[in-house]
């Protein structure tokens, strides 16, 4: 079995691995498809972010999909061949958080491909996989590609789902990367009314719009874009900050209403904001992390037809040409969700 | 002038009235369609409702869209001509409520076509019709008989937001008609995951299914129908409460799960209700009363394509059949929203 | 050990039992006081109470205390003689409804004196009892009498947290039995500015006023006692409904303000409520069931003399004295919390 | 009569004005008592703060309290002799905020003693003041001193509100100034559980304990006293910021517990926060600005004893010693709040 190493910045191997066996509660899944996430690409460019760093060689990968292929004893609910999108979140069921059902807090969380504890949690960039039975959200009639964006949706959701009601709300959404682009999806499925997307360049953009933006203004064209939504205090009632620059949520500050919401979902350190400002108009901003529930809920909502991400897979790779497939993820002015076909090996 | 005229049960007439000149700030608006609601019906067919009562000719409506035909002084941001759906809701601006922006509980609330207080609020089902420019929503783009659903469509989308976000909710909805309806219509585009609807017989479940509704129940023929929901205390996040039945509601409890919300938009008086169930699951209820910015959203959402509701106006009637467009209006085996033409006169 | 056994209604017994031994993450508990709830007096007087029926001998008793007197293998952070109060609620941490924290709606409970599953779930009036040491809230400082009222002070302040903020609010309490009163205390507690209570009869609105309510209204001597908090639409932001009385609730319907909230804490089964005054003021209404973290945090509270609730413990009668004990806490013009001793057996 | 002036930095003058007469729907006010603010420090010190200059002489002043000296036409509720806490607030009543409720919002808001527009809004340290009935709220039973902390206290029960229900929680305030003080009294008063308190020195410490913090730190005596808060995550559920210090928002962020609150009183112009810290906790920041009903809320809860402002007036001056007034306000190691009492000239 392949899988995806990370050994070090830009040491990135395709190595062999024994297949594993599913234990009680859990199945073994051949693998179909893999998105490339940021923080894979964090590892891949500079082997980790932050005070994360790679302390030993690594599986990459956390938005996956696959099939079926042996069930473990004990499992109901799911066949052999079914298509299943996996959720990369295990956490222990049993901590502080996990007993208050916040679960995307646990203290001893063991999420796909992070560097975070030492030893390292190994990703699932791989050919096959053992996973619980409960990771697996029944993907019926989606597309492995699609089955594989459940992840980096889940996210977007979580995030408008901290948010609060949209019906009817004008929303911006400053960053239009993978997460920029489902906040969009996510925002006008739950009722948005006006959609303004920001960022850098004409590729993101293009995509915003194509994921349901009203209107898309281009920060490096126009750094004062916004000018029109600002008059008597602002307008927009919430703001998904999907870009970690400071910046960009600073320049966004004078288009928000008064009262209104940021959701963080960009993470860029330390920022230096206009707190000054932010308490004169009362916002709120409130952190989004990962999600829960929302895995299961994104599979559903993509399977009625009511959240199409496959505009937004821009790229598909095979196993054997990782390398060019991370090169490509980062390029921003081609690609929102480059993905790597796991069951493609030469 | 012709308007449609109530002077007791089921004596609606077509009269002439003088034409009124628009003052500061308010409009002369040439109308073009009135949708028929069913307070409107209990008026023609019972002269009133539980303690309102007819007590001198009212002129009916307030679901109506018309043009723009003159500006009075002062009035900006409309134009002659313009397509407007004209809002029947006139609070007072001063009382207490008012002062907290609970405009729909106005103290002295005029709201067309109402014979609560005495002298009655004379309504809007008139060939002309003064309407401060406040109560005029722009509605270029749609049709007519499309902005004049934008009323019945502000009570659904107020209901949705006292219910909370819905997105990848279950949502259940008793009752049909055209509340229900457009219930469904606002609770999709909130992103509901799972809409179920329940009414009594096949044409209002068939026009639930053209609004979205992923399953249909008629409780007529099978008064069981939710049993499927009911397994480990329920599993609906949500209840449209539309039919103002105290059964529909008692048989939703044990499908709703522990921690949904009711929210209640059919009115039928005093309703006995298994609170006992209510209070251990601990259930939440909240009344939906009329509406107030949801008027202008909801025609903005139409504008943009993301509520449709051309499909729910199953007839049109020229202003001198109004007596038909009532009669039909009422047959809930043929009839969600019968308009008539207000406009359209001998 | 001496244990209280009903047996059928008016069929109350003191029976001995074996002494039980603690397990690992058990406790032995020397049992101090019980609190009569007013299930335990349904079981004593009707042996039941709608469905739920006496099928066979059950121990009595859910609010209760005692002292440590044996700790189980692994038991930590509890001391050998230490004053707890136990909580009765034993979810059982593995259903989709305490995967979701939601513990009172566990599908598994265990509550201690609850004849609702067969076998039945025996009680705390004992002796002894082998309880987790997670059901322990160390009660140091407090009298067991105090600690036994943990059980009823949860209730309270659970129902409490589902009303939302009560700072500077004005609340209604219908029903000044122990859970009425505890409301009054918790409803001070959470920072209310107006507090008025009413019951049928002196003693227990009597009690309402040395609980810090503002003002009592005596319903039976006049039914109309509201009449001055209507004016404009009704004044109280809250309710706490304690009675089960449809026609408490429905007589403070007219004296709550628009947007106003109930919360039920008294069962009565089926209640005819004026659903169309409650849906036209847009009132919001929560069942409230039992409690979950409130426990703890009620007995910190008392700790810190931030909720006094001794003088509500009317009465305290030994162990052999429990068909007094009964007989004397159903009387509302002298009981508000009568009490056992457990310890005190002869 | 006498007002206290500012004309530029360090230049405070006490000057004679004309008695004004007050107008339909207004009352004349001897006034009784003025605290002083940290803005009115700013003025006073600084000539003004941010972009907040002094561009013309300005009577400063805005947490007041005096005695009805004459009633205008039209005023009804209020009675010459009694004791008002008047508002500073004056919201105009008819833009887009005010129309939606959020009247500290108001974009032609006239708060008393203000350099933000230009000509300035005069203050209200004066020996008579004209003011709208509407601003002023019986205080009946209060010292004039604590009518006058209507103001500040407004300011922190505000903040509470917007931070949601306390009953139960933990609760950290950092910074014990006027601000940090009240906020413990409404945190207390709201139903917090355990509340700790940070600021630099003994003093604001000494008294934030008479306020009813349980603990107290003086992060100048141990930089690292949050450290027992942290472990697992952080303990917090709520965080008043009242210093504007970016260093102690970001020692509290371990100290709080994932999903908790952080409500922004201190403004400190533009701050680096630990954004990513904050964001994978799901921290949620709320700014707070001033007040609306609150402040006849406060004056409610302080008659009803149920909030104890008196410990906290440090020092009052005569009229005639501004100045001194002034220079003590400012000294942390000796003033909490410093009034003026305005009725006492020579």
């Amino acid at each position: 079995m392949k899988s995806i190493v990370i050994h070090a910045a830009r040491d990135l191997r395709i190595e062999d691995q024994p297949v594993p066996a599913p234990g009680p509660g859990e199945v073994l899944v051949d693998m179909a498809v893999g998105g490339i996430c940021g923080s894979d690409l964090h590892y891949f460019n500079h082997g980790g972010f932050g005070d994360v760093r790679l302390r030993e060689p690594m599986v990459l990968g956390h938005e996956v999909s696959g099939h079926i292929a042996a069930l473990g004893p004990g499992v109901t609910g799911l066949a052999v061949g079914q298509l299943v999108a996996v959720s990369p979140s295990r956490p222990c069921g049993d901590c502080r958080f996990c007993n208050e059902a916040m679960f995307n807090q646990c203290l001893n969380m063991r999420f796909y491909g992070s560097a975070m504890p030492f030893p390292h949690i190994q990703g699932a960039f791989r050919q096959q996989l053992v996973a619980l039975a409960a990771q697996c959200a029944p993907a019926d009639g989606l597309s492995p590609g699609a089955a594989a964006m459940a992840e980096p949706l889940a996210v977007a959701l979580h995030a408008t789902n901290r948010l609060g009601p949209l019906l009817g709300k004008s929303v911006l959404v400053t960053g239009c990367g993978p997460i920029g682009i489902l906040s969009i999806l996510a925002a006008r499925r739950a009722g948005a009314d006006l959609v303004v997307a920001t960022d850098l360049g004409p590729f993101p953009l293009h995509m915003a719009r194509r994921a349901g933006a009203d209107v898309t203004l281009d920060m490096a064209a126009d750094p004062d874009g916004l000018r029109p939504y600002r008059g008597e205090k602002g307008m927009f009632d919430a703001l998904y900050e999907c870009s970690g620059a400071a910046v960009a949520l600073s320049a966004a500050v004078p288009a928000l209403r008064p009262g209104a919401t940021i959701v963080q979902l960009g993470l860029g350190g330390d920022m230096t904001l206009p707190l000054q400002a932010m308490t004169a108009k009362e916002l709120r901003w409130a952190g989004s992390f990962r999600f829960h529930e929302e895995f299961f809920t994104g599979v559903s909502l993509m399977q009625k037809g009511l959240i199409d991400v496959e505009p937004f897979i821009t790229q598909s790779f095979a196993l054997d040409d990782a390398v060019a497939a991370f090169e490509t993820a980062g390029d921003r002015s081609q690609a929102i969700k480059a993905q790597i076909r796991l069951g493609d090996a030469g």
